[in-house]
């Protein structure tokens, strides 16, 4: 077999086999395959197209790339979650509480974030003393104790599609459905999990900025991961400005546990009962819907869920107190107003833009090892279809650099479209893929 | 600017600017645009194609890639000819001397062969003693003196599309019109001809199989060459057969000394006086296709042609005794005959098996460095249309090895197409490009 060919095949439209996909992905894996011919076929790719067997087949070649997880040794049947990301999106941390405190055990890998926030483990850092660098064992008896555990993503997984990726993203072949899908499905199938529940984005701040694209998106993951033997729902949600009100690593944080406590955003809070309720009825510990979003809400009014992430935090070395007491995080030392220019509506806060700006205050990484500043961020105070008049407050900036906080307000005033017509709101979940 | 920009610009099938393209083959060539995002840029040209600005621009910029020759030292029009290959192509041989003996200097740089013969240069080493090193002042001062130097390709002329033709090769990206055109084009506006006559060759045996294809190809490069300031003709000839009936070196030289003397092959001599008519036309020595026809058979006629062959060989070290007396040429040591196994027409000759077959043999090279036997080769006895008998001999082979011979004669007997019905020669010079 050569590469060669398979490039040939596909450029001409060709469906490439089973056998030709392994030999593919066990080739670039191992350099045996250089990075020309694998840019090439991903080009092909983007042009022809590849059909739904083909996109399972790069799937799992790329998921036994690497190591695949053996959660075995943890009870219970324990659903993945993942976001296709997005502003503003601190789902993880109001979501895995409740569902742990459910009885679905939580045994997660979370990375750093790259981009306009930190990732998970950043956000959790914000706990002082909180640690993701934990062994195996802490790890499974965690789950097995408390039903709950994040750890670092230190094991190889799917390094495939860690390698195809790179060569994606410098080559302008990022946009093409069957490799994003399988792309992310790698990863997913090599973690463990029994069942995966995904949020995909749609709207100006997601990567795919079409509800048409989102759904393919959504399908196609879904359909890998039935066809791969893991039981795959998909929530399809809204993007057209950043999920909630809170954009910077600490305030996140601080918003998720609000949301525990009962008072989150709307648009938020909806889109965790829409996850939260999927996973539950995966799990088997929800009949239907309206069970399962009965359970959640019992868990918040009760105060379980919030407790649940105290025990979490505390068993991986943070400080729980926090937990408690928001006013312990560490503040920003100067806060600007954002304020709006003209009387309408909000029709749409461009995610993308919003996100950038925090990127621009430090609370987000340009490169891997960049610092990152947990304090700073954004608060939205107004959201799409919210009536304003010229002079109130959009948002609020929190910077520990001056100059950078007026760039940051510049940034945040042009993200806002204001229009002369009310807007009536959008839902916040679009559809579910099962 | 970004390589990556201009990769999406193609994949989405827009048009390169002209400082684009120049900063694509500019970066290529010295290496900081590396491989992977070259080639996923070929293989969207591939898909989106390039219009015939972007092609006459990728053209210039790989020209002026390297070393661009000034060939101002030679008095009058020079006029350069290239084919783009295939099986029994012995033109230069008998062309170039015919030229310069009407006085249109020749000054030539040529090539060694990769594939089933060797090159011209190969072939002119079958003279004892002739050498294409010669220095840049030897060069010149035999054009002027004698009319004719050929020398091989010392200096660095288009480096880009050395670099992008190896690249193309391993990707699956060679078969682009516009690539192939710029390819090809970029060398010969590199050597300093004033005009150039291009031989593109069409059928089972050519690299463009279908008359369409090659007429696109033709007409694309003509295109370029005249944008580029350089009055360009070209010639669409037949290679569903081998030309003439000689594959193989010192067979072919001993072809073209024939056709020098007036009895060459019908379907060789029509190629050689076709080509060499529009040379003739376009160094201005002829006013039409009729008068230069018949200048070319004059030198034929008074032996002029073939004096300057041995002229120019003598000039280049060889021994030009062995263009008097062909028998001097070193014969393989076993020749064996290819009889037809069933009464009918030929059909075709499948061209590129022949040429297989003479590599076999030893006659051509599989890689850079194999060494080449200059004697070794196939005589075809039957061509396409003619009428054959069962038993009759279709085709000789002249081998050192009778293994190889063997399996030389299976190949050969193999590309033979034999039909019942009578079928009407196919003209060689299929159409004129002007």
């Amino acid at each position: 077999m050569r590469m060669y060919d398979l490039i040939l095949k596909k450029k001409h439209g060709g469906v490439l086999s089973t056998e030709e996909i392994n030999y593919m992905i066990q080739g670039f894996t191992d350099g045996s395959i250089p990075d020309y011919q694998m840019s090439a076929m991903t080009m092909a790719i983007c042009f022809s197209g590849m059909d739904e067997r083909e996109t399972v087949d790069l799937t799992l070649a790329m998921r036994d790339s690497g190591d695949v997880l053996d959660l075995s040794g943890i009870k219970g049947i324990k659903v993945d979650k993942h976001s296709t990301g997005g502003v503003g999106d601190k789902t993880t941390l109001a979501l895995t509480p409740i569902i742990a405190s459910l009885g679905v055990p939580v045994a997660k890998m979370s990375g750093r974030g790259l981009g306009h926030t930190g990732g998970t483990i950043d956000k959790l850092e914000c706990f002082p003393g909180f640690s993701t660098e934990i062994s195996e064992d802490t790890f499974v008896n965690n789950v097995n104790k408390i039903g709950i555990a994040i750890a670092g993503q230190t094991a190889n997984l799917a390094p495939a599609d860690k390698k195809l990726y790179a060569l994606r993203d410098v080559t302008g072949t990022v946009d093409q459905m069957s490799l994003i899908a399988g792309s992310i499905m790698s990863k997913k199938l090599a973690s463990g999990s029994d069942a995966i529940v995904l949020d995909v984005k749609t709207g100006n701040g997601a990567f795919m900025k079409k509800i048409e694209d989102s759904k393919a998106l959504a399908k196609a993951m879904v359909s890998i991961g039935n066809m791969a033997g893991k039981r795959t729902a998909a929530v399809i949600t809204d993007m057209d400005q950043p999920l909630g009100y809170a954009v910077g690593n600490s305030l996140e944080v601080i918003e998720a546990i609000h949301t525990l406590q009962g008072n989150g955003p709307k648009d938020f809070t909806e889109v965790v009962f829409a996850l939260g309720s999927l996973m539950l009825q995966l799990a088997g510990k929800a009949a239907d819907d309206a069970a399962a979003k009965s359970l959640m809400q019992s868990v918040i009014d009760n105060g379980k869920a919030l407790d649940k992430l105290a025990e979490f935090v505390a068993a991986q070395g943070g400080d729980a107190s926090y937990v408690y007491d928001t006013e312990k995080f560490p503040k920003a030392s100067c806060a600007i107003e954002v304020r709006a220019t003209e009387d309408g509506y909000v029709r749409r806060i461009l995610a993308e833009q919003i996100g950038t700006a925090c990127m621009m205050l430090g609370g987000g990484r340009e490169k891997k090892d960049s610092p990152i500043d947990l304090s700073v961020g954004i608060l939205l105070h107004k959201k799409n279809s919210d009536p304003v008049v010229s002079g109130d407050v959009l948002a609020m900036i929190y910077a520990n650099d001056a100059k950078k906080a007026e760039a940051a307000k510049e940034a945040v005033l042009r993200a806002y479209e204001i229009g002369r017509e009310a807007v009536s709101p959008e839902p916040v979940v679009k559809e579910i893929i099962l």
